[in-house]
Order: C-alpha cells, then sequence, then structure tokens
C-alpha cells in the first residue's frame, strides 16, 4: 500500500518535471507543472518522514532532506508573485477602488461608495496607496526575479539530477524495512496514529479559544514592535500547518488520493491564507524600512500591514471555526 | 408626567452647575460636573425633541438649539482627553507593551511574549510609535487647550446665561401645549412610539447582515481614501447612536429615570466606541499629514488609523449582537 503510494507520487513528480521541461516559453504551462512538481515533491517527502520506520530510515532522511530544498526552492518564485498580487490588490480595496471580498455566504456585497469614492481620491493618502505599491511591486519583482533565477540554477544542478534520479528509481522500487508479517492496514497504522497525534497536540496548544473571539486584536499585538515579535505569536499556526498536511498524506496512503477530507482540506486553505497574510504584512512592514520614503508611501504601508495582520487573525478566527467540525479527534 | 420629568432634569442641571462653579480648581470634580451638565442638558433637549408636539414648538425649538450647543461646547474637552488615552494605550499595545484588552467574557489574556517581547524593542518602528504617541499628545493637548479655552468663554458668555435661566424657569415651569383631555399614557405614546420608529427605521438602514460577519474588513475600506470616504460609511451609525438616545429619554419619560433598559444601554455603548473609535482613527490620519514627519512616524500613525478602524468595525459586530437581543421590535 505504502510502496504503491509512492510509486504514484514518484511517477506524477517524473511527468511534471517532463512537462515543465517541454513547457519553454509558456509561463503558464511552467508555473502549473512547477506546482504538480512541488505537490509531488512535498507528499513523497512528508510519507518518508510519516512512515519512516518502515523504510530505510537513512534513505528516506537523506531524500527527505533533499526533496524539502527543492520544493523550497521552486516555491519562492510563485510565492513572491502571488504575495504581490495581495498586496497590490489590498491597496485597491484600502483606497477603495477594488473590489471587497465578502466574507463566506455572505452573498453580493453592497458598495458603500456612493459613485464618488474611487474618483475622487486624489489627497496626498492616496497618492501615498500608489506609491506603497510601486515599491513593492519593485521589491517583489525584484525578489521573484532573484528566485526565478535560483530555481532555473537548482533544475540545472547536479544537486537535482540526484534528487531527480532517487525519485526515478523510487517510482519502481521503494526500499521497505523488514517488518514482522502483520496485514498492510496494521503496520501502517502506528506511523499514521502518531502523524495525527502530532497534530492534535500542536493543536491543542493552539489559543483557540482566543481566536473565537472575532475581534480578538491579537494579530496585531507587536504590530509595532520588532517583526521578530510577531513571528513568534504566528509559528505554532505554521507548525499546525505542517502537521496537517503530513496528516492529510497520511490518509491519502491508507485511501488513495482520490477522495481528501473537505473539512481537513478546508482547514488546511484557512492555515494557507494564515501563512500567506502573514508574509504580506511582513513584506509590507519591510518596505517600510526602505531608507528615503515619504511620510505618505510609509503611513500606507502601515495601514497595509496591519490589514494583512488582520487578516491573520481573520484566518485563526476561520480556523476554529473549521476545526470544531472536523472528523479529527483524540484516538 | 412630561413636566415632572423636565422639571426633574432642570434641577439636575442647575445642580450640576451650581458644583461646577464650586469646583474651582479640583479638575476631577469639574469634570464630573461638566460631564452631569452635559448629560441633563442632553436629556432636556432629547425631551424636547421627542415630545415637541405637547410643548410650546417655537419656544422648545429655540431652547434645544441652545442646550446642543452647550453640551457640545463642553464635550471638546474631554473628547480629547478620551481620545488621546484611546490612541496612546492602543500605540501601547501595538507595540507590545500595554495590556491587550481582552474581548468580553474571554477570561484572562495569555501573553504572547515569552517575556522578551516588551523588552527587545529597539528596531526604528518602535522609535515610530513613540514619536507617533509624542506627535499625537501634542496635537490633542493643543485641541484640548483650545476646547478648555472655548468652554469656559461658553461658560461666562450672555448666550449661556440665557441658557441657564430658561432651565431655571423650566425646572417649575412647563409651557404645555394645550391638548383634549386624554390620560397622560395616552398623549405621551404617539411621540413616543414615533422616536421609536424612527429608530427601527435607522436600524433597518444599517448592514448589519454585513456586520454579523465578523472580519468582513468593511470598516477599512477606504482606509487609504480621502478621509470624506470613510465618514460617509461611519454616518448612519452616528445617527443611530442619537436616534437610540433619544428613543431611551423618551422611555425615562415613561419609567422615570430609575430603570434604564439594560440592553439599550449596552446597544449604545457599543455605538459610542464606534463614534470614539471613528474619530480616533480620523485622528491619527490627520496627525499623519502633518508635514515633514518621519516615515517611521507616517507608518506607526497608519498601523494605529487601521487598528481603530477595525475597533469601529468591532463595534458594529458587536452591536448587532446586542440588538438582536433588544426588546424593540416593530410596533
Amino acid at each position: 500500500m505504502l510502496a504503491g503510494y509512492l510509486n504514484a507520487r514518484c511517477a506524477d513528480f517524473l511527468r511534471s518535471l517532463r512537462l515543465y521541461g517541454e513547457s519553454g516559453s509558456d509561463t503558464a504551462a511552467a508555473a502549473e507543472a512547477a506546482s504538480a512538481l512541488r505537490c509531488s515533491a512535498r507528499r513523497i517527502g512528508g510519507t518518508l518522514h510519516t512512515f519512516r520506520v518502515l523504510l530505510d530510515p537513512v534513505w528516506a532522511d537523506q531524500l527527505r532532506t533533499e526533496l524539502g530544498w527543492l520544493s523550497g526552492t521552486l516555491a519562492q518564485e510563485y510565492a513572491c508573485t502571488a504575495r504581490l498580487h495581495r498586496l497590490v490588490s489590498a491597496l485597491g480595496r484600502l483606497s477603495g477602488s477594488g473590489p471587497v471580498p465578502g466574507p463566506p455566504g455572505s452573498g453580493p456585497v453592497p458598495t458603500a461608495s456612493n459613485g464618488e469614492g474611487s474618483a475622487a481620491g486624489a489627497g496626498a493618502l492616496t497618492v501615498g496607496a500608489s506609491r506603497a505599491g510601486a515599491l513593492l511591486e519593485r521589491q517583489l519583482t525584484l525578489a521573484r526575479t532573484r528566485s526565478h533565477s535560483a530555481a532555473l540554477q537548482a533544475l540545472g544542478s547536479s544537486r537535482f539530477h540526484a534528487v531527480a534520479d532517487a525519485v526515478a528509481v523510487l517510482a519502481s522500487e521503494v526500499p521497505l524495512a523488514p517488518v514482522a508479517g502483520a496485514p498492510a492496514a496494521e503496520i501502517l497504522t502506528a506511523p499514521r496514529t502518531a502523524a495525527e497525534r502530532r497534530l492534535l497536540d500542536a493543536v491543542s496548544a493552539l489559543p483557540l479559544a482566543r481566536a473565537a473571539h472575532p475581534y480578538n486584536a491579537e494579530a496585531l499585538v507587536y504590530g509595532l514592535a520588532t517583526p521578530s515579535d510577531g513571528e513568534t505569536q504566528d509559528a505554532p499556526w505554521h507548525q499546525v500547518r505542517l502537521l496537517l498536511r503530513l496528516h492529510r498524506y497520511a490518509q491519502e496512503v491508507r485511501q488513495g488520493s482520490g477522495s481528501p477530507d473537505p473539512v481537513l482540506a478546508e482547514a488546511g486553505r484557512a492555515l494557507d491564507r494564515h501563512r500567506d497574510a502573514a508574509e504580506a504584512a511582513a513584506a509590507a512592514a519591510n518596505a517600510a524600512r526602505t531608507p528615503r520614503i515619504a511620510p505618505a508611501t510609509a503611513y500606507a504601508l502601515g495601514v497595509l500591514h496591519a490589514d494583512q495582520r488582520l487578516e491573520v487573525e481573520a484566518a485563526r478566527y476561520e480556523f476554529q471555526r473549521i476545526w470544531q467540525r472536523t472528523a479529527v479527534t483524540a484516538p
């Protein structure tokens, strides 16, 4: 069962790699192939981690590290693009010129403006918003270009070829550790239960009761302190995001990749938004440290930072709501 | 019944005025007396407004205008003090050095910091927070001093003495309009019902369904646009705040001032917070327009503005939650 799952994910990996190579100048196809490549790399790595005891552990740890390096390197470029898009659309919304995303189930959003809002904005602060947008675009486009070069360099490296070779072997042959001949379902249960236990422990350490109170203003605490203070607060949530992913992959091994648990997938998406908003908030704070920017630009970046921290808090609220519906309970 | 209520409020007014005159250099006693003076001025004015048809209308309108001028003038000084306190404590919270106000019923707030947060903040942005605090203190202290002078000047004016004389007359003698001899309860019902109807109409025009979705990001729309755009959005809520107050005063006429409806009082406090946060957010945005401020100061003011707009949104959420429990339904 485990070998079959790993074989299938390695086949996905190799197919995505071929598609990426064939994509040439078609950036949309390249992005899609790179995304699929990262997706299978994460699944292979996660499975090697969770079911480590059933495999050759030294080999599993080493390949997992290499797959982590690969997916991390490939992720950067697309993360920069997504972050820029998130920040620029938030600036549009904050200036009253963009659409307001409605909360789930709220239906069409009534427009607060009487038609004069978006056109009238010739004030200094709207100038600030457009300057802030230009600054972020410059900084994040530069970061993306660097990430793109780093990704190309990685894909041409001997280190990458070694990973691809290892995955090619794994696509047909899984080095299982010798285990006593129990039924597959039983052997797989212990690592999967351990993964679930790590997830539950991490979730129970989250301040969920606090997150359940809307507008608790938790995510903006340290909004003006040094960045590392805010990051301390986010870390347990990021950790749950990773453990939830491992748990989902472990479930896939049992179920095949066909039927993901919709509630867990939704909880994962809430934590993805949490991570994206936290990183976007950090990018806005970082841009505000650029020397010699105008006060209006800095002001707009401050509003933008707080707005994204608010989305961090909203994602936590959303996660705890979804988590109440999840089937994952203490075993 | 109406005359009795007005007599009693006018007696409150005159007693507060005497206490204010006797307070001398005791600023706490002066503040308390001024607050009581405004409180009775608002009640007298509100009652004259609601029960206008039962009174001499020309006289009622004129006295109401004068009482509005008086309570507005007296309110400014204390509003500046409260606004400064609100903004400075928000800056403390945002810098991780102040206490985080817990949401209602959340119990003690867990500290997110591991003891290093508040001490470590020697970064540029914490400098920004303290500079922003100093700028706001300068601006709002100046505004308060001006308001204090204006209040003193008003209390010494012949315009004020005319108001005080009118209230002194009203303390013993109410110029009721001639009405057909129906029972008092019935005569008072029509104006009270009309006041309730105006409140209900205004509440039903509020975007309560949207406010019921936490983190709808509504209050930050136009967060970077010109200030007047944001104020357009707040106006209906401010209007409901005033109508709710008139409704409460009209209820007092029936019940005596003894037993206020606790739910309506709570709803009123939520709208007071809405107004206070909206004005604090405007003060932060306004301070950011000061020429030649440092980018770090402007950034901190941006975060602060967004934080207060978030409190605006939180107050709307709170109001709609309280409103669901209110006994006020369509008559």
